[in-house]
């Protein structure tokens, strides 16, 4: 009997390169783990993911077919071309042809999306869109920063230039504070995790939070301290929970999908955002108070609910949508 | 030989009812004119659309086959069922099934969009979409409220429930004014022609723009004060085409479509707006900077560039969109 089609996927991130082969059979079957040798520059870095592609695709060519390669980058990415554009993570990368660098070594087509893209791809194919039966969905992926992907009728929505999914850069609050990006008042400037430690040490630093000083607070301890009932803690995900509806009911209300996925680190503590998150979204988006899962109009036609949920894949989502790249009608 | 193939497109508005034929090759063969009777009830309106309908029916029938029948509605328009929620233009409207109404009236099928998305496939197959070859594009509105519709591939995407297209109401400034759909600093607060004479009442009202105390202002004759000159009046198309681009920079940053087109009536004062609009698309959109009209991106791949542009249908974009229904392809 033939054996099933594997396909190799690389997560390239700013720390860590992964790099795993994958069946739609038995998931990932070997996982390379690799530091991301950025000082070394970004051929040294390219060089090593396709060392590895390799060192997997002489592996399990023995008893396989190899379906495809594919790779999922920090963005801005520009597709087809496969043209990074200063990338915030990737310092050093800007106008970096990723795919002519790794096409011209391995001497074969590769396909590549942005890691927010490959996470929703991911979400959508084996997460909360198998489970749920659905077509389409939007994933704000709450990390470092704030990664967004969109698929749409089972297929990444890469935009014209490839870069769609970026609502992580959708303005909340017009004068806010300079986001990296050059604009402000990013959704990633108040709920991502690197904005839920920069709130604790400005409220500890203001005086205004006693119970928050002296501590070098993570995303995860903060989250800790408000389970345990510290309630300058419990404000700080307050905060970013409304700015998360606030960002949501734009793309509730703009895009009227049947499910918004919230995944990333942060999304370990959606029992503190998501009180916040659904207020906003039913003071904001009448398309979500219309379609809730509770409306009346989801209990007639339930192919209409609009449902916000954590993701059900972790930290390997990026992975696995690189993975599933090479499977994936485009 | 066989004629062209017709279909009836009718634009259902607050005040008027439009009822037209339409070829592909002729384009509007001929319009009825009506009241929308609201003080009669939906059912009357009804009654008074599909009896035009029919008009045209018998007329054109003789010379060409019917194609079908397309109606553009003011939303929230509910899809496939067609069940009008709480719109606030027909008052008493909740809960209608419009689909039910005209096809029992008709016995035959009906297709059904939301105004916006109508005039958004009118833009799209007819308008900038035609002479600019685009696929996708969205299409904001500026009348009454802030329309959208977004139209991807050459389809319109109607969402899971038929309400996509609702960016109109975004929020701009989360602390912003109460707007009618329960939320508040909606994008229609701040860049509808309402939002403009509102704006110069209060200005007036202060004490702070002088220039414009004592006078019944519209948004047609705030923009020709603009365009002579009077600053407070202009200071109001700045404000409007700020609060466009910070809307218009979210839209850009999540979907990457090559066009965004801006219609309505408002759109004839885009020379006021369209500063302010740009200033703050390249201020909080670096995807916008990334693939501007002059971007070298744009320069090496001008399938992958940005544009924003008024739209070039009229105020007929609604009962064209109407009578594209039965053409488009869903």
């Amino acid at each position: 009997m033939p054996q099933a089609p594997f396909s190799i996927g690389v997560d390239l991130g700013g720390t860590n390169l992964r790099i795993a082969a994958y069946t739609r059979e038995d998931g990932l079957l070997e996982t390379i783990l690799l530091p991301t040798r950025l000082a070394a520059g970004r051929d040294a870095v390219a060089a090593d993911m396709c060392k590895a592609i390799e060192t997997l695709q002489v592996r399990f060519s023995v008893s396989h077919p190899l379906a495809g390669i594919g790779i999922g980058t920090p963005g801005p990415l520009e597709l087809p071309a496969g043209v990074l554009h200063n990338p915030p993570n990737l310092t050093g990368w800007d106008g970096f042809n990723l795919r002519e660098a790794v096409e011209s070594r391995l001497g074969e087509p590769v396909e590549l999306e942005s890691d927010a893209n490959a996470a929703a791809l991911a979400e959508w194919a084996l997460g909360r869109g198998r489970s749920m039966k659905l077509d389409s969905l939007c994933m704000l992926t709450l990390g470092t920063g704030v990664g967004n992907g969109i698929i749409l009728n089972g297929k990444v929505w890469d935009g014209a230039a490839g870069m769609a999914g970026e609502a992580g850069h959708a303005t909340i609050y017009p004068d806010g504070p300079a986001c990296p990006c050059g604009s402000h008042g990013c959704l990633e400037m108040y709920a991502s995790a690197t904005a839920i430690v920069r709130a604790a040490a400005q409220r500890a630093a203001s005086g205004a939070a006693p119970a928050l000083a002296g501590e070098s607070w993570t995303a995860h301890s903060l989250a800790q301290a408000a389970d345990q009932g510290n309630s300058d803690a419990k404000a700080i995900f307050t905060d970013a929970g409304r700015a998360l509806g606030i960002g949501l009911s734009a793309l509730v209300n703009t895009l009227n999908l049947p499910l918004y996925v919230i995944g990333g680190g942060l999304a370990q503590a959606w029992h503190l955002l998501e009180g916040p998150v659904f207020e906003e979204l039913r003071h904001r988006s009448y398309v979500y108070r219309l379609t809730a899962p509770e409306s009346p109009l989801a209990a007639r036609n339930s192919a209409a609910a609009t449902h916000v949920l954590p993701a059900e894949l972790g930290p390997d989502a990026g992975l696995l949508g690189a993975c599933l790249l090479p499977f994936a009608t485009h």
